[in-house]
């Protein structure tokens, strides 16, 4: 069975996931993991980076596709929590790719080559 | 000024650049660079998760925001190579977060702490 | 005033170190972070080597060289401790170290260029 | 068989290694490894950090002990190259890890708890 995502649904989530991280920036440490991960500061954000980039590469090399999905999951999560925290948002990052790619439709034939 | 995304052109981007990452994989290795890292296997893409998170970490560190946003796009990018590589999508790990946070419009406010 | 170490003291920390680590595998994960570290197996270990490997990175770019010495030690003492978990020597990667680069003392000339 | 080091050959290998990679900072380029990355800059070298640690884990999750002692063996080699490029000395690493366990001689037995 082919898998066919919720486009509605999921095309959001990166968008409705900063929302919430914006949000988190306010609140105490003790309030949720994310406001706790902003209070410990950019160094603790980096780490985590660091850290869950490494857990996808062990994942991978385990083959254990769950796993890998959870992990880049991870990775991405706190690629958010970094944007948040340098007052970035993810839709800049893809408009980077767009941009890079070149990957609105009209488009999408002739720059296929730069990716 | 407000920074305010054209949603209907970003927000398909990853799907799209995983379509024509998931192209690449057919084709001979001196024809793209993802047809060259493909070629390469699985632990020259993972070397290069390691090496975009270094570079994500440093920009961070030297407070380059428009550096950042580049260095965290070749991190998702490498990542959905990684994805392709494994015969994976964009899709499961957006819908992987969305589980995970709760983020469809009718939760959100109940699902907040989540994160 | 030039840096002038005890080469006596410091050049046999490695071996020392490592066989205090040996030892520690045999202990409950109670009596020290060593011990712990190897209950919680693998994993964890190759989690702190790249954490470590990113904090040596932070400390580089902020240029704070006494930091950047914590950190390389950090990043060596993990790694003494995944030989040891792994049942290997300091000694061992020394011999490919010196085996790679032609160190000893009658051959250091011919081989600087392997450098 | 037990595996015997040679102590006089191999306990002054990072202290050898350390003086050949200092002059290696003094020549062009094109003369070797080690003066072609000096030249790319701290950040390149801070990107073989990052990758040799990376090698490290996927060796370490292979379980190829023979390839584990070869990837530390580069992330300590890329480490002394750091350290050269910051004017630093392997030594006070070594000193580093030897003050913080107190490893010298006579105070290895009351020090074992603080590994």
């Amino acid at each position: 069975m082919k898998y066919i995502p919720d486009q509605q649904m999921i095309e959001t989530v990166l968008s409705r996931l900063a929302d919430v991280l914006e949000q988190r920036k306010q609140e105490s440490a003790d309030t949720s993991y994310a406001a706790s991960l902003y209070h410990k500061g950019l160094d603790s954000i980096l780490k985590k980076i660091a850290e869950e980039a490494a857990e996808t590469v062990m994942a991978a090399k385990e083959g254990d596709k769950e796993k890998l999905i959870r992990e880049i999951a991870d990775l991405w999560f706190h690629s958010l929590i970094l944007l948040a925290n340098e007052n970035l948002r993810p839709d800049q990052v893809l408009n980077e790719l767009e941009r890079r790619f070149g990957l609105s439709g009209h488009k999408e034939k002739a720059s296929r080559k730069l990716v």
